[in-house]
């Protein structure tokens, strides 16, 4: 039998969670740019925040509502970071969460608040405000998609995965990235919902480590942003019996909404994954991941389809790392590249992988046994395009 | 009395050096891309290099031959980097400078290597040793200026600075820069000349703390070369009665090659000049500043001529240093920009001051009494270009 594809969506959708999404003309008119998640119960909730120690208004309270441990969802808006923004900041968001946690008939501090957009500027209430009711009334578990799209800025498309585990626990992730996604997962919002029963405890280190091990792992632009916020929001309607395979669907949420995130790079025409293998420790594969994936030399050159591999080994010189330049091994989508120093394939062949869409860079050193993967994406004339034009 | 142009030069160059470029076909034709530099005497010589763990040939025998203390000049090339190139790239190397040695009938190991250009590709020797007698033969005074076009790679201006003491001691500086300039003097070669007679001591001192407030103050993309070198020969011809002001003009002629290395950063349409002030400590303001420099965000939205202050406080935060955000004032040129999170110009004048090609941010905080500076220059569509296409 064929599924529809509205009723496909509704099924997949964890259960307990409400999404809505309106236009109240922060963004272009009639384009979505305030969101709301609401669950009719208590969820279990935790969240990652940026390292950045300019922190967003959104971040302080988020981190203070969590604390408090009675959320029951989550208000984001983009357009407007609200960081930067003094007092008069926290006011403003204070006042509309009020607002909207009379409306929904929850305690103050229950709905967590999550902004993205321009810093420095204040969030504009008032008209934020008038489209309140109109919010709550659209809640629907269908409507995931709409909120996916209320958290866009520079974003080409929405960012949304499903996954489910033998036993029908679903998880639902939601995120927006696009500019400044470093290590430290900059300038992104993330949202992870399940109908699993998770204690708190559990929560707050697997996400910790969730985090660790996807959003923490892509880079645009080498900039981390005031803020970048992961939320995991749990309404405890199943209970999880193979924590196992839950814990491995929920990676497999955030590593593919990292991957469309380095995907989605601002002005990227490819994404690359760049592969470590054989560094001396944990510490030392990450430094030289990040080193090869920052590095706007790499980046352009890929951009280019340029086989330059001297960029490459300059950047991972730059970490300080010592190692033998002689003992790496370069592989383009596992095509030899470089070894002992030396040219292994045609120059024509590396140019075709480099021209596609998605390429692996896989790097193999003779330090240690340490593995690490980084997602990136090429430099483009479009980022320069779209970040000297962004606000203006 | 009206000095004609060749005189002045000539007048201008410290005592003691001879200087030659000839075209070997590494670069187009025609183009200077080897230059020798010599004097009839031993020269007081030391050197400063990349912190890159992946070191080209010309640093690693630059090294050893400057701690053997017999220097008579330095064989420069562009095109080739001589870098990532193994056993061969040293035979290379000292094939070359063992002929140079011959002709110029010096001891082996005295003339200084530097090279500059593509990492990976091994130097074209039997062209270049063609050419030796030719750059020999055209040693002089004033060829210091075909020296500095040899040097050259995607810059667009040769870069050489001269300064003179009161008391008569000539100091001649020549650079050459472009991309990957980044703390840590990323690929970059400066090379300053003086007739003052120092000792081999005094110079190692010296010429470390003049790299450190000069060259290591600069950033066009962030990324670290393998090649950096920084040389600094004295022909002794001249007692030095003032220290002070000679130390001083030594480093106002490092200070502007380092101005003249932002400013013609790759496909920069400005240099920025950063201004920390009231940092907690020495190691915070230096942080602070890079990470401003840094920044593709920050260095777009000059490009762009766009006032989004935003981007500044998340470059510092980035840092992870602890401030007030409220206690952050911001200067653009002189003209008040930010004070209390809140505008204090009108955006019109800001986005005028933004347009210069010169522009200055001030940022002041309230931390400490710590200043540092810093140069960097605008990120556009142009630095894509350039290394998208650089090698094909």
């Amino acid at each position: 039998m064929r599924i529809e594809r509205k009723e496909r969506e509704e099924m997949e959708v964890p259960e307990g969670f409400l999404f809505s999404a309106v236009s109240c003309g922060i963004k272009e008119p009639g384009k979505p740019d305030m969101g709301l998640v609401f669950s009719n119960k208590k969820l279990t909730a935790w969240g990652v925040f940026t390292k950045n120690s300019v922190k967003a208004v959104p971040v302080i309270l988020g981190k203070k509502f969590l604390k408090r441990g009675e959320i029951r969802g989550i208000l984001a808006n983009s357009g407007v970071a609200n960081a930067c923004t003094g007092e008069e900041g926290f006011k403003r968001a204070e006042s509309l969460l009020g607002k909207l946690s009379r409306i929904l008939n929850v305690s103050e501090k229950s709905i967590l608040p999550a902004s993205t957009g321009v810093i420095g500027e204040q969030l504009p209430v008032e008209k934020m405000s008038l489209k309140l009711e109109e919010l709550v009334k659209g809640l629907a578990p269908e409507k995931f998609h709409s909120f996916a799209e209320a958290i866009m800025t520079t974003d080409t498309f929405p960012k949304v995965y499903f996954a489910e585990t033998s036993e029908g626990i679903r998880i639902l992730g939601i995120a927006k990235g696009a500019g400044m996604i470093a290590p430290n997962m900059a300038t992104m919002l993330g949202f992870i919902f399940t109908d699993a029963e998770v204690s708190r405890e559990f929560l707050k280190k697997f996400l910790k480590k969730l985090v660790e091990e996807t959003f923490n792992r892509i880079s645009v632009d080498g900039d981390t942003s005031t803020n970048d916020t992961v939320y995991m929001l749990c309404s405890n309607k199943k209970m999880v019996k193979d924590l196992k395979e839950f814990e491995k669907k929920c990676l497999e949420v955030a590593d593919k909404l990292a991957y469309f995130i380095a995907k989605d790079g601002e002005g990227a025409t490819k994404i690359i994954k760049i592969k470590i293998k054989g560094a001396k420790n944990k510490q030392d594969a990450r430094k030289l991941a990040e080193a090869v994936a920052n590095s706007p030399l790499v980046k352009t050159a890929f951009y280019g389809c340029d086989p330059n591999w001297g960029r490459i080994f300059s950047a991972l010189g730059k970490t300080g790392i010592k190692f033998s330049p002689e003992n790496v091994e370069l592989y383009l989508n596992s095509v030899p590249w470089i070894k002992n120093l030396k040219l292994i394939s045609d120059e024509k062949k590396l140019k075709e992988e480099m021209r596609k869409n998605e390429v692996e860079l896989f790097i193999k050193l003779k330090e240690g046994r340490i593995s690490y993967e980084f997602y990136t994406c090429d430099f483009t004339e479009n980022y320069i395009k779209i970040n000297a034009n962004y606000r203006t």
